[in-house]
């Protein structure tokens, strides 16, 4: 290749930022792919992590083995901390030297979005959120910790406390949260241990909003509503939480007590819009033009979860299916450019529609003015994010997987690991039985 | 079941304790399984966790779903900390409390063995052992990290020290640890990165004793060190580690760079034998009766790797089939004393033979005058692997992982995460390339 070709920079191995690499596979260009993990995570599933039906492997696929094989494409491990626009370039940061700069002719920012405790960072430490690899097996180590404790208390408070989880944000994550632990809980679980049964389990389910999936229709939200009701999760809307601590949380004034809360509430976006110092929307996403440029900078692109479109009067959501559609965009546009032709028509986006799992063999699908709920609509959801996966292999071992989960209960996953020290349990057992008769019901 | 009924405490869920319990399914006794993690772990699949073929969840298992079923068994996960022979307890410590007391009428002590530096724990940090699933992924997380900052290196020394294995020790773990990194180099990573290639890699084995796999045939021995020299291993006997730190290690007077020495050295005993104040071997083993019991104590088992029984003139090995045997052994005992039977007749180890895999379907295979190597050897070796498996869902998927691989050349968990922080890279890429021209090799 000529060393003149121009350098295409995407930051992010996301929805978006793989979207975009795999669009520009014929562009006579240099493509470099920057990001801070090595693996492409396929987020829609990560609650499946958490609640251990799958394993993290099957969910996070390295970058470069999507992309290893696209010659154009150099996949680079290392964290931006910055854009240089004069100098048409980003800043790749290391904890122990200074940063190095990459020079690009085009760069797409594909950066996503964390999570947000809506100036509440305070409850990070007691209520953990779902974004990354390490997050869900967190909360699966607190989960079954909780479990294993319960198991081993001999106190009746502190027992109802272990067995208490408590959802903050009942969105999609929230709510296929909360099923996947009442599922947990009754077909997993409930054989193995001698004093937890699901009876005693609590699961509570928080929103500020009126309804469950407040992004469905009314319908819809109603269905998930009923079928949460039978799995025995408790539903309150129109509460948040006023405060979280090790103990539990307050909800409308009234103290749950609780040793597993989980953060399924706000989200915001990277701090792209900082580095770019450009305007952004109320939540800080880049407020881009209809090509998903930057305004004044045609050759800085952001896509996304970190981008801000109106379309039809409403903003799009943070969703796969637009970081997709935005990645692709942004690509193919850059590989016009190159190669002469002329610049596309603005970008559209093509809603195919959301889905959600509420519990095992149901789902809320909403597509244009079809909506469907229960086990049709979760073979579907079954259906796509097994074709969404990125690589062929976990296509299979996802399919068998939740074929197996489903006929006999049993999941892919169950380990408490600490992954930096033995594996033994992080906060040891707290009480165990003494005494022969009383811990075997039998 | 009657309050009347006698307790057993394993203590330990390996080969060994697990097999206790299975054998006293059907004893009128309580059953109480100790392990400080909640999971059985194969560890005989641990270094193709270690290289990214298998995930932590194919081969840990929750020991709950593995004896949960069984009625009169209960399954507690805590740290045992010693033994009160005197008032027949254990003591099961806690972080954060006193231990508590648990008391038995029979124990069993399956309690494994970790790795031992032979007095140089220095090395520990530079050297990480593989003896849990921590290990496992510590040490997957080091050499992928290898080749992503390998890639982005400049420097020549450092390019070549970050590509270059030392494996301390050439017994089964270093051999198959060894061959499988050499693997994964050809098949995986060849065409995925732009500046590392097969050729630029260097694996250096070595061990103080004149051949690899010492515990082998001669003819068996000679065939895996033709295998490993075929995958380009460099094979060094007669020469140990003289000393190691973070830039590699000094062997016979020569200081080889390398940022990934791994130890597949020595193994050293649990601390049963300081717990139960002892005689022990020169390693620090328990020496057992021809029972398996403590001498003077009939109640008292001592199984699998930290046990010491001469047999034929020679100390028993400390693999998996003996642990199980002796587990099984010690289960059965019990469950005669119990119901009132004789005693047994002495244990006796059957040797069913010893395999270890040296490459991509090619394995040895020793068992009484059978002596194999080569693709048989393996599919045999995979055979027996897959039949041990504690779960039938891990067996299908680890075969099909293996098929996978095997025909592709893909592995299964090619993940660096950091469990306990954001998935980023531990160590930051050290430098990136700044030119164009030369990060991209087409």
């Amino acid at each position: 290749m000529p060393e003149s070709v121009p350098r295409v920079v995407i930051v992010g191995g996301g929805f978006g930022g793989l979207a975009a690499a795999k669009a520009l596979k014929n562009t006579p260009a240099q493509v470099l792919l920057i990001d801070r993990t090595n693996h492409h995570l396929f987020q829609p599933l990560l609650y499946q992590v958490a609640t251990a039906v799958l394993t993290p492997g099957q969910i996070g696929s390295p970058i470069r083995g999507i992309l290893g094989r696209q010659q154009n494409t150099t996949v680079v491990l290392g964290e931006v901390s910055g854009v240089d626009k004069d100098k048409n370039r980003v800043l790749v940061s290391s904890a122990d030297r200074a940063a190095v700069p990459i020079t690009y002719d085009f760069l797409i920012l594909a950066t996503g979005a964390t999570h947000s405790y809506f100036g509440h960072n305070e409850f990070a430490r007691f209520a953990p959120g779902l974004k990354s690899l390490a997050d869900a097996v967190a909360i699966r180590n607190k989960i079954l910790q909780a479990f294993e404790q319960a198991e081993a208390e001999e106190d009746p408070r502190r027992h109802r406390d272990l067995l208490t989880f408590i959802l903050v944000g009942a969105g999609p994550t929230g709510v296929e949260m909360a099923s996947a632990i009442a599922t947990l809980i009754r077909n997993t679980l409930k054989s193995e241990f001698r004093r937890v049964n699901p009876e005693s389990a609590r699961i509570v389910l928080l929103d500020l909003a009126p309804r469950v999936l407040g992004s469905f229709s009314e319908d819809l939200s109603a269905a998930a509503k009923k079928r949460l009701d039978d799995l025995g999760v408790e539903i309150r809307l129109g509460q948040g939480a006023d405060h979280i601590d090790a103990d539990g949380a307050i909800v409308a004034g009234e103290r749950i007590g609780s040793k597993t809360v989980i953060w399924t509430a706000g989200v915001a976006p990277s701090p792209a819009g900082k580095w770019l110092n450009v305007e952004t929307d109320h939540a800080g996403r880049v407020c881009v033009q209809q090509d998903l440029s930057e305004p004044g900078h045609p050759e800085i692109f952001v896509v996304g979860d970190t981008a801000s479109l109106v379309q039809g009067g409403r903003p799009l959501p943070g969703v796969a299916q637009v970081a997709i559609q935005q990645g692709r965009y942004a690509g193919k546009l850059i590989h016009r450019r190159i190669t002469g032709k002329s610049a596309p028509k603005p970008f559209r986006y093509f809603d195919k529609g959301n889905m959600a799992v509420v519990g095992k063999g149901f789902a809320v699908l909403q597509s244009g003015k079809i909506h469907i709920s229960g086990f049709l609509a979760w073979l579907a959801w079954a259906a796509v994010h097994l074709q969404f996966l990125a690589q062929s292999n976990l296509r299979v071992s996802v399919f068998l997987q939740w074929v197996w989960t489903y006929l006999t209960g049993q999941r892919g996953s169950r380990l408490i690991v600490n992954h930096y020290g033995p594996d033994r349990a992080e906060q040891p057992v707290e009480e165990v039985p003494s005494d022969a008769s009383k811990s075997v019901r039998a």
